[in-house]
């Protein structure tokens, strides 16, 4: 129906200016056809993730938006703006649940039945809550679980590293960047080579080869040379995986990226993609089958790599259970990315910090990697992605940058940019994050998976998260249900906040950057990690249960 | 443990006064021992809700409060004090969240298995949200629902009405007064005669017999004089029922408060008390058979009624779903009490509206009595509630008092409260509800069974409600999951609001008793309630979706 596109500029469609201006055009930014995977029907990303309930909804949050009082509140129900409160002028300006049901409803065919009867939205993580930002958010996702992976077992750097994976789609594309960008040697194995060809033309991908011998000769000049270079390998994974093995090749890192989430998706080994098309279309039950004798050999293979001194993850695919289902017992040998490499990062709070020029500047954001670089010159991995974001990324919708930042991080920058757009060297400024956050998120197959104390499936703390950056005084705040796993295995929150130079706007980032952290220090120092619990004594956060 | 008395009188024990000194008094009055079930264990009411998660957590919570800053705010996780940030003035002193669980792992079984490793707590409704009032919540929830039946089927009196009903336990003992308050006719089947005689030795029951034709002869002179009268008839239900049928007897209304969501603690026809003791030790499979069937009898007798006239109803013992397990097909004819009786409340914001004085004083609830007599004097319910009240409701712990409130009258009576306290006619106040109630609760076995479009899983609003209260300077706000209902079936939000006098605590009430209900009426309306639509309209609800 319409065409939305972002908005730029200093003129204010909106009664009481940028608070709720930032609102309007973060909203119209995550529907810009350069950012959505499908406006047309409202989808952001992440299958079908919506930032609002249909056309009709659309337009009556735009119009509340502009018509919004200063002490007053909009309440979007799944994607559909129900209700305008008085509430106060220290309150948010929006309040947003999407997808939530009753805990034994929470079935994906119950929900898409509910869905299609115009009674909920799938809002994902970041489409619902209008926070997406394109794939920068992926790139640099990837990009920080390299570089946590580096960290914890080759002293920070890739250097002269190989990493073996596979798949080089929406998500998995970002890999052979990522790697490289961490200094890093990368073997990408991908069944298509349309999908070589699209990486290579964006550059995130160095070159490519058909040939497992080329590509490991070129691989192993380049450890030798300590240089970086990304290699797609044109071939099946089940099939290239153990070809290696036999070779007597052991990666440093191995992981994959195939959709092994959907084993009709996934291409078997030995079929062609003209045979796997009509195999899935004449004999789905046999493709599954193929599919999942695959992934049983990928994963065997990965777990022999891992004894021979190879650090291998999971990927957040679901390749281990599947692995596990066809009769792998040992597939879980293999840990998750989260618990590995993540978990680290957000026991001190660290997370993902999005920001955009709100007037659609890109100088902003560029003026903005200058203060970064200042501000956070000791952190040489932030220092290393904000030079390479800056060379590689394209905007899309208004500009944009993510960067993980830390406790006491978040708030000191948040800080900054406020006072930036005070004394007019930027334009007004929206902060927010992914749910995939530190204190944010219940998952037990991803975010929460194996805590410590067993508590992967306790979902106090992200409504705690929400009720606390209410309290604080975000400009929006978001819950959501079946973000990143699917319906009834995950439920999380966000939050928006808009800069716009105001004393109130630095008091309300001072006191959102630094409890939506807070609780995620203070959720990993309760579950027994001690590096959240350091964090927690050395940077003051106040815990009656916890003592320093 | 300790052993925790309601605190009265007017000394503080907080750093800043009465915000929080109202909290901690809260929190003490629900584990008084002439309040609580089971003080020592933490217990306050149904089953196994508790106000914190030990005593160290216990004692953790109080010294906070007692510490707390004007512009802090203690996070409780599942009973346990986790956190406390600075948010602001304007923001909520607690935040709390019980029981809540990523969906796919709410199962009762599991969240026992959480709880005994010490990772959560069940917060019941008002248990962990400090909001339990003892018993007089139950007399007048039972109170209302029979006066609503008056009012929907009997031009809004019992007058000359026989209600036929069974059960004189916990709740099922609210009903022969409940009944009489509404001036009609009672005749409750217990099997227990020590319950019955509980029940007269708190004037809650009027007589007794253990003849049918006596009671049926007594109930008809009653129903002839239009007088009320509450008659015990000692006997099984799955018997009784079907005699009075036999003798052609059609109550006026019929319903059943028997222990039927336990087949192993209801009492089977046929059996003594000691029979059943027996055969529930020595073949536990038969007694729940026995129990099926007897259920089975009760409920086809009830349709029966139905199809001759009387007004039948489930009272939320899941009875209609032990007799149609055990065979009946027809049971589900009979309908849930809440979408016949409390539903049409709810449409117009209406529900529990709970206040404590914080001092002690009765005399406070006295005068508060005397001012609702003349504020609300044209709402002959509630005029009938408080008189009644006065004279058969005995305290526990701090004086309480609740009633039943709709949209705009609870912000004003709140209001008024509030100058009272400041002109220094009353002391402090504390004012909070059940979960029960219009906006604040998902619980499709329960409160929203049967919604008009099917929503009745949907859970964004107990969310919404929740982050509203918090937005809106409730002085504590809560979400819990399971309350009522059990583990998985439910979810809902409350809150807590302490009146002190200033300023600042008139437009907390103000604000939050106006969002709290309001968003009842809009979720009512939005799925499509003509009385809730109305409602909003001519109360100015402001709905970007809802036309006027
Ligand atoms: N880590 C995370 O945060 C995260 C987040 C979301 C999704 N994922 C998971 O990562 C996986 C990949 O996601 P995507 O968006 O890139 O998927 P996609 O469908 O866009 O791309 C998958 C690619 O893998 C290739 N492929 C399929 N089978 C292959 C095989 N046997 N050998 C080699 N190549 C093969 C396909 O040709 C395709 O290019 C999914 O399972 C997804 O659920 C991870
Ligand atoms: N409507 C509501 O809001 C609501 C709320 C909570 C619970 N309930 C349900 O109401 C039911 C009763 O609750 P309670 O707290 O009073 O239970 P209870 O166990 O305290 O009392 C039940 C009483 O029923 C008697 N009884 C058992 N079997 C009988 C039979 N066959 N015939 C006659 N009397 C029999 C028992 O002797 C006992 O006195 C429960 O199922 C409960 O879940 C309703």
């Amino acid at each position: 129906r319409l065409k939305v596109r972002h908005i730029e500029g200093w003129e204010i469609h909106t009664k009481i200016g940028w608070q709720t201006e930032g609102i309007l055009r973060m909203l119209f930014h995550v529907l810009d056809p350069d950012v959505a995977k499908d406006p047309e029907h409202l989808i952001v990303y992440g299958g079908t993730g919506k930032a609002a309930r249909d056309w009709n909804s659309f337009e009556l949050i735009s119009d509340s938006l502009m018509e919004l009082k200063e002490d007053e509140t909009l309440v979007v129900q799944s994607g559909k703006p129900v209700a305008i409160f008085k509430t106060s002028k220290y309150a948010p300006r929006v309040l947003i649940s999407n997808a939530m049901l009753v805990p034994k409803w929470a079935d994906f065919n119950y929900f898409k039945e509910l869905e299609e009867r115009g009674l909920t939205m799938f809002g994902q993580m970041t489409a619902g809550s209008w926070n997406y930002i394109g794939s920068q958010g992926i790139i640099q996702g990837t990009y920080e679980t390299i570089a946590a992976a580096a960290k914890l077992y080759f002293n920070g750097s890739l250097e002269g590293k190989i990493v073996l994976s596979s798949g080089l789609g929406e998500m998995g594309g970002a890999q052979p960047l990522a790697i490289t960008m961490n200094g890093g040697i990368g073997i990408i194995v991908e069944v298509d080579k349309k999908m070589i060809d699209r990486r290579l033309r964006f550059k995130y991908l160095d070159t490519w080869t058909d040939s497992i011998d080329k590509a490991l000769d070129l691989a192993l000049t380049y450890k030798q040379k300590k240089q970086p270079i990304s290699i797609g390998l044109l071939g099946n994974a089940a099939e290239i995986y153990p070809e290696l093995l036999r070779r007597g090749f052991i990666p440093d890192i191995v992981t994959d990226q195939t959709p092994a989430h959907d084993p009709l998706i996934y291409i078997p080994e030995g079929l062609s993609l003209e045979e796997a098309d009509k195999l899935r279309q004449n004999n789905p039950q046999k493709y599954i089958e193929l599919s999942m004798k695959s992934m049983k050999k990928t994963v065997e293979t990965m777990v022999e790599f891992q004894r021979r001194g190879a650090i291998a993850f999971d990927y957040g695919n679901n390749i281990r259970r599947m692995a596990y289902d066809a009769g792998f017992k040992d597939a879980f040998q293999i840990p998750g990315y989260v618990p590995l490499f993540i978990r680290p990062l957000f026991e001190e709070g660290r997370g993902p910090f999005r920001y955009t020029s709100l007037t659609g500047n890109p100088k902003d954001i560029y003026r903005l990697d200058d203060e970064l670089l200042a501000m956070f010159s000791e952190n040489k991995f932030l220092v290393n992605w904000i030079e390479k974001a800056h060379k590689y990324i394209q905007f899309q919708g208004l500009p944009a940058r993510v960067i993980y930042l830390g406790y006491g991080e978040r708030d000191k920058f948040g800080k900054l940019m406020n006072e930036l757009v005070r004394i007019g060297e930027i334009g007004p400024m929206w902060i927010g994050r992914d749910h995939h956050d530190t204190g944010a998120v219940a998952s037990p197959y991803r975010e929460t998976e194996a805590m410590k104390d067993g508590s992967d499936a306790i979902g106090d703390w992200p409504i705690l998260n929400a009720l606390l950056n209410a309290s604080a005084g975000a400009t929006w705040v978001a819950f959501h249900h079946g973000g990143g796993v699917g319906i009834g295995y995950s439920i999380h929150a966000g939050f928006g906040l808009v800069l716009d130079g105001s004393q109130e706007s630095y008091e309300r980032a001072e006191r959102v950057l630094t409890v939506d952290p807070g609780i995620g220090v203070v959720r990993h120092a309760d579950a027994g990690y001690e590096r959240a619990r350091e964090t927690l004594c050395k940077k003051g956060i106040k815990s009656p249960s916890i003592k320093c």
